[in-house]
């Protein structure tokens, strides 16, 4: 069959990749290495992640706020272990102002920084600073801040959306009296990035900690949510974390109360634009973009099959009727249903194969033959053929709505059976290594584990033999297969957890 | 009369500025110097302003995008004046890693980079050269893009939310194929700019062209809307550029129609945070903040005077019955109306003064007594005297949608007042001089003045020598009094325009 993009996910999956991003005109790479321009489909679909996340970061009380840019570097390097984890991607600001050098353009030696600057890889130190002043009592706890910003990691293998030196993301910071209080919080925010995952992104996610080799740089515990791309790779697409008092004990984050003075204990977490690349690869197909309807910039494209304005005019009005909903509550996802209508002139093939590699929900086409049998031509992105169904127009949203719902469960479902397909138990290192040389698709292998072990090289060498990583703890059922006689699959002393290990992004 | 700040606006106008925000808890000076870190009350305010202004842009076809926070140097070099006007103020980044010299964090000198990067002071030039890749045809126009980000001008005597060394904005960029569509695009926005002034902020800004002298550098004409601060000094709220072809000359930004390939005519325009200083400076009065409802974070803040958990809670829910507003549609200025509950404990009156310095549009006491007389006690923060009025619970919905719809006009009204109270017509050197030396607040004076002459040194030592500049040439009726006799008070000569002049921020 021939497909709208110019390779399958077959032929070359990470060209394919690619292709899915320029065919849905969602991002290209910018001039500065490793960085993006996000192009308005991409952008939209940001957007409508972050305005629905934020509305559950606020329904749980948590409140935004902006803080710089610009990071001193002795800041940084406070914490040991997150100077280490961030130091070798730093971009660094040194001069204030440019001058005119024999005609050159260059960083003015007069206008040296004292102190070199450091863009934001993340805002632990500037924000720990500020909340060592603006917490002083147990009243001010706890404290519940997110930002929506841009943060830099310099990447000398930069991906769109997956790796890029600069990317947009949400950052939780927040302040708790009691241990139990701030992992309560961190476990909270990994929920709701996993329930976000799943009814927003429709991606069915692995929730679970993070073992010691693998958390952020300053963490004590670690948790993230890990989804399957469709070549059976990993991409971490959330991350939270309980810091305890590593940072408010640097930063000095102090409160009183009846005990008097104690650090407080500390949580940050964070989701960025990351996700449109694990959307692209959990859901997209050889024909391009496929979106969930909660998170696509449209839910309908109508595309109107005429050239010159009077008809053009007719067929708008007789559009414009299919959205007049009357007493039909016309939301997809709890939100008013969007739609926009495009001339599709002399190239109506054109435009609906644009339409598609946008990754449109549905597209409705409407030509005179259309308007004449009080109908509209209907195709669903989900459906592999992408045939024209014919609707009488007045039965549309009545159709259309029920349609876009059942997308999201269609959607997640496949994603569900994809992975649960490419989801393998592991009883030996032997058996590893055959589940990772002889699958079409790379799997999450659930692997007995003693976590204890983890540094160890026979643990790491097979790891690496395969490029694999442990990914996560996951949650739930997983665990319940540990028995006390289960064995560490790489040691064979007792099993700890029961862990997921793949190849990952 | 005692006031809730340690400062009046009559006593040190500069002091009271950075007592209000210190009091509303709007934001803070950052470590880093010239930056601020933005508080939740005051990110709220800039929350509020950017979806109502983003709905507007949407509306009128405007598409959000992002492009990469750091620019080559060689780009910001390509437009002439661009660069003139810029490099002064630079953050330059030079390295991209950190390495550990002798226990001490430097920039690694193995990291340096071959270009140097600007963090973007504003994205014209990035954004030029993406509008080159993405415009091929006519069809592609116009182009209409806008970006909320933040953007960095090194600043040498920064004052919060006025002149920070990193601010946020939208910039708006787009592209046409002629250059009376691009004049229109600007214009368009101008008229925006001043509308949501007016409507959202109530200030009654004057919007008019700049001169030359004061133009954006690398526009061929710039627009502002220019607001009278409390202390009579004007305050630049928002500015449009039309960029004729100089940005499409030097990114070649081309397009092809029947006539061949052309050059793209482009604007670009901004809006920041800057605002809130403006709201601030032009609203707020010796007990702190004052806020239009419309950017106000909650429109209702209501204190349970109470400290007891069941007498608490039993406020609580007499005070959800405020909000259960049945048939009435309680919205303000569009938008469902906000309100939140504290808990006002021990310290009702620290509680009621919190909400004064914060500007909370109502503040509503709620005790046992009011429960008791099914009444509640409501208090207009606009109402000079802060009197509490005894409302019945039942009413008060219909008693407090008018009274925000009023505060709006009546804010307006009375920036209206000042500002037309401190508007002086101005004939004369000598009467300018009279006027900006013998007033108790600093005025906007109208000048007739001939553009021609902007540059001669008559004109410069004049304003200099009162720290003036001509703020914009106000459209409307002001432009009526010019008459084929009038002179320009600088040069004798006639006159070509009538200019605001004043002091400036």
């Amino acid at each position: 069959m021939k497909t709208a993009l110019p390779v399958t996910r077959q032929e070359d999956f990470a060209e394919w990749y690619q292709q899915v991003i320029r065919g849905a005109d969602l991002a290209e790479n910018a001039v500065v290495r490793g960085c993006m321009n996000i192009k308005p489909w991409g952008y939209a679909i940001w957007e409508n992640i972050q305005q629905r996340f934020d509305r559950l970061l606020k329904a749980t009380g948590h409140r935004n706020a902006y803080f710089p840019l610009l990071i001193p570097l002795s800041f940084l390097q406070r914490e040991a272990q997150h100077v280490e984890g961030f130091a070798k991607e730093c971009a660094v600001v040194t001069h204030h102002r440019l001058t005119n050098q024999d005609g050159e353009l260059k960083p003015d030696p007069d206008a040296r920084l004292e102190e070199p600057l450091i863009v934001r890889p993340t805002s632990e130190t500037i924000v720990g600073d500020a909340f060592a002043k603006w917490i002083r009592s147990h009243k001010d706890l706890p404290l519940l801040i997110n930002q929506w910003c841009n943060v830099m990691r310099w990447e000398m293998r930069p991906r769109m959306f997956l790796r890029t030196s600069e990317f947009l993301w949400q950052e939780g910071h927040t302040a708790h009296a009691t241990a139990e209080e701030a992992t309560r919080e961190a476990r909270l925010i990994l929920d709701m990035y996993r329930d976000f995952a799943l009814e927003a992104l429709c991606i069915p996610v692995l929730a679970g900690e993070k073992s010691a080799g693998e958390r952020f740089p300053g963490a004590v515990t670690t948790w993230s949510i890990e989804a399957m791309m469709q070549d059976g790779k990993a991409l971490q697409a959330g991350t939270s974390h309980f810091l305890g008092q590593n940072f408010s004990r640097v930063y000095r984050i102090k409160f009183t109360d009846s005990l008097g003075e104690q650090l407080a204990w500390t949580t940050s977490w964070g989701m960025s634009t990351r996700l449109i690349g694990g959307v692209i690869m959990t859901h997209s197909d050889d024909n391009g973009l496929v979106l969930p309807p909660a998170i696509a910039p449209v839910h309908v494209r109508v595309l109107l099959l005429a050239d010159e304005p009077e008809e053009l005019a007719r067929l708008r009005s007789y559009a414009q009727g299919l959205f007049d909903h009357g007493t039909v509550a016309a939301t997809v996802s709890g939100e008013p249903i969007r739609y926009e209508m495009t001339a599709a002139g002399r190239r109506p093939g054109e435009a609906f194969w644009d339409a598609v590699r946008q990754g449109v929900p549905l597209i409705v086409q409407i030509g005179r033959r259309e308007v004449d049998a009080g109908s509209v031509s209907v195709t669903r992105r989900t459906d592999a053929d992408l045939r024209r169904q014919s609707i009488r127009a007045g039965d549309f949203l009545a159709h259309a709505l029920p349609v876009l719902a059942s997308m999201r469960r269609e959607l997640l479902e496949r994603a569900r059976s994809f992975r649960d397909a490419n989801l393998v138990t592991v009883a030996s290192t032997a058996q590893l290594t055959k589940e990772f040389t002889s699958r079409a698709t790379s799997p999450f292998a659930l692997c007995p584990i003693n976590l204890a072990a983890e540094a160890q090289p026979e643990v790491q060498s097979v790891l690496g033999e395969h490029k694999l990583s442990i990914r996560c703890l996951p949650e739930g059922r997983y665990q319940e297969e540990l028995t006390p006689e289960t064995k560490c699959i790489f040691t064979g002393i007792a099993a700890t957890h029961i862990a997921v290990v793949a190849r990952s992004y």
